[in-house]
Formats: C-alpha cells, structure tokens, sequence
C-alpha cells in the first residue's frame, strides 16, 4: 500500500495514537488503513461413502485436486459463502450440516473454515475454475495430488472421524506447507 | 474507495474478467481491490460460577458491558488473537478452553468467534478500551447494559448450556439490532 485509497495522497507507517502496531496512515488526511484476514470458506460433499472433490482449472496448484472453496465475499454469512463457492467451483448444490474443520494459517493471514455438507443430486459439473468435479471413496482419493495441506488435514480428519463414527468439530493451526 | 492504493490512479466498479462481482479496479494498472469480511474474536473468560465483562470507555457503546473482543490482526490465529484482546481490554490471563460460537454479521460483514477460557489469576484491570472490568454471577448480569447484541447471545447461550450441563459450538446469523 503507497497510497491513501480516500485522497490519494502517500501513506506512511506510523503507530497510531492510542494503537500499538503499525498501520498505514495517510499523510493529508489522517485515514488510517487497516489490514486483516481473510476468511476462505467451502464444503466437504458427501454422497453416501463417498465425498466430492474439484480439479482445478487455475492457478495456484493449477490441476491438482481440493474442496469447493474460496473466499469470503462482503454481505454473505460463512454458510452462504461455503454454498457460493460449492455452486461455482462444483456446480453441486449441497445441504450444510454441521461446521467441521476451522484452521489458522497465520503466516498468510487467512482462516479456512470447511462445513460438513449433504450433496443433494449427482447433477454436478465443472465450474469455470475447475477442470473436473468428481466423487471419489476414501481409497480412491489422490492423496499425492491435492492441492492445499488445510483440504488434505480436513479430508483425513473426515475420513478419521468417519471410522471412528462420529464427527466432531476440529480447530487447529497450519504451518507453511514444506514438500 | 476511491483511489488505488498502488498507484493513486481513479477506481471504478465493474465486474473484472472471470468475476461475477462488482469490485474497485484500477483505470491505470488494473489492480483488482477486493474487500472482504473482518472477523472479531474475543473470550468469554470463566472464574467459579462468574464471567468477567468490560465496560467500554469507547465508542461505540460507552459505558456499556461486554466480553473482551476485537478485531483479528494478520499474521495472528483467532486464538491468539482472542487472547491478545483479552489481556489488552481486561489484562486479564485466561486459557482457552473451547471455541463456543460463531455469530454472521452479513449486515456488517463481520463473523465474531468467541471461546470459552479459564481465568487464571484474579489480577486484571481495566485496560485503555475499558473503564471497568469485573465479575459477575448470572443474576448479576446486566442484561439491559450489554454492549451488542453478538455479546448478550453468547452470554445467554453460555449460561443455557451451563444449565444443561454440557456446552456445545453455536453457530447462528445475528440480524440488525432493533431496540
Ligand atoms: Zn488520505
Ligand atoms: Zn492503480
């Protein structure tokens, strides 16, 4: 951030009266611009043993495999945005049951927040973000191929949860993925 | 917004190429400027059969009750961060024990997470954002004097629950408050 998005004059770091972090500040008129994270929200499809995953059709992690999800949008609540993003990435209309997985991933300042979700027809298919949607048993999953460590520590913990018969809600912190 | 904080050219909406939104985009270097919902996470910090609240000395709200809670910071987890303003509004030690809700916003943008924590000392004191901190049992909570209305429902919830004997996660969307 170089500018003030309200006057356009420069901004400078500065700790605010009263604060005790940097913040952008702007140098005419005073607007302080703050910065926070981000939530990426989405849903884990089950039909009957299996689950549904999405390829995907950009980048990062162009062709490699995960849930339905993406970020938050203003004016949504987490489950509107969680069935948003399983309807453009998956064409799949869902029923949410229950939140499943919060994760922290504090080093790019988002929080993911994945919900157990009932698929109510196979009438699913490619979003424009993806290149293929497809459901997949627990030993058919691409283990090896899924795109992001938070979407592979929510189906392990599903698939953990599922042998165990019964699913609880899980929180928990994820560290930059090191391959 | 009204100026690109990359470059202090003019934003306009429109939709960008592949979106299906209105977003402030850049005339000059096209820089997509998205917005998106801010989470405030906070505790609900437990001593006996007691939960400790604040007295706001800011606005909004001056001078009514609340849990300590604020906006989440990058580079933080929404433990960390629930802590952090725990200690900065109450200088109150607390452990976390569970997350216990999450409230929608849609109205405001916002998702508020708040956990249930044990009080660790009883040496806390109001902080700069608080004119007051203190404990109260149920009976002697003042329900006509709480701060917002995300608040008073995880307080109700709480003390529900607790009734019940057994606590579980609450999620739920609070509309606009009407008094
Ligand atoms: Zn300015
Ligand atoms: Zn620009």
């Amino acid at each position: 951030m170089k500018f003030c998005s309200v006057c356009s004059s420069e901004v400078k770091q500065r700790i605010p009266h009263g604060d005790n972090r940097l913040r952008f500040v702007c140098t005419t008129c005073e607007t302080i611009h703050y910065e926070n994270p981000k939530m990426v929200v989405g849903c884990l499809p089950e039909w009957q043993d299996k689950v549904l995953l999405c390829k995907r059709a950009i980048e990062p992690q162009y062709g490699k495999w995960t849930l339905p999800a993406g970020f938050m949008e203003n004016a949504e609540t987490t489950e509107q945005g969680a069935l948003r993003e399983t309807w453009e990435e998956a064409g799949a209309r869902v029923e949410i049951s229950h939140l499943f997985t919060l994760y922290n991933l504090p080093y790019i300042s988002q929080v993911y927040l994945m919900f157990r979700a009932k698929l109510l027809d196979l009438n699913f298919s490619a979003g424009e973000e993806s290149l293929e949607v497809r459901l997949f048993s627990e030993d058919e999953i691409p283990w090896d191929e899924i795109a992001f460590l938070t979407i592979e520590k929510t189906l392990r913990q599903y698939f953990e949860d599922r042998r165990k018969g019964h699913f609880e809600f899980h929180i928990g912190d994820v560290e930059r993925r090191v391959k």
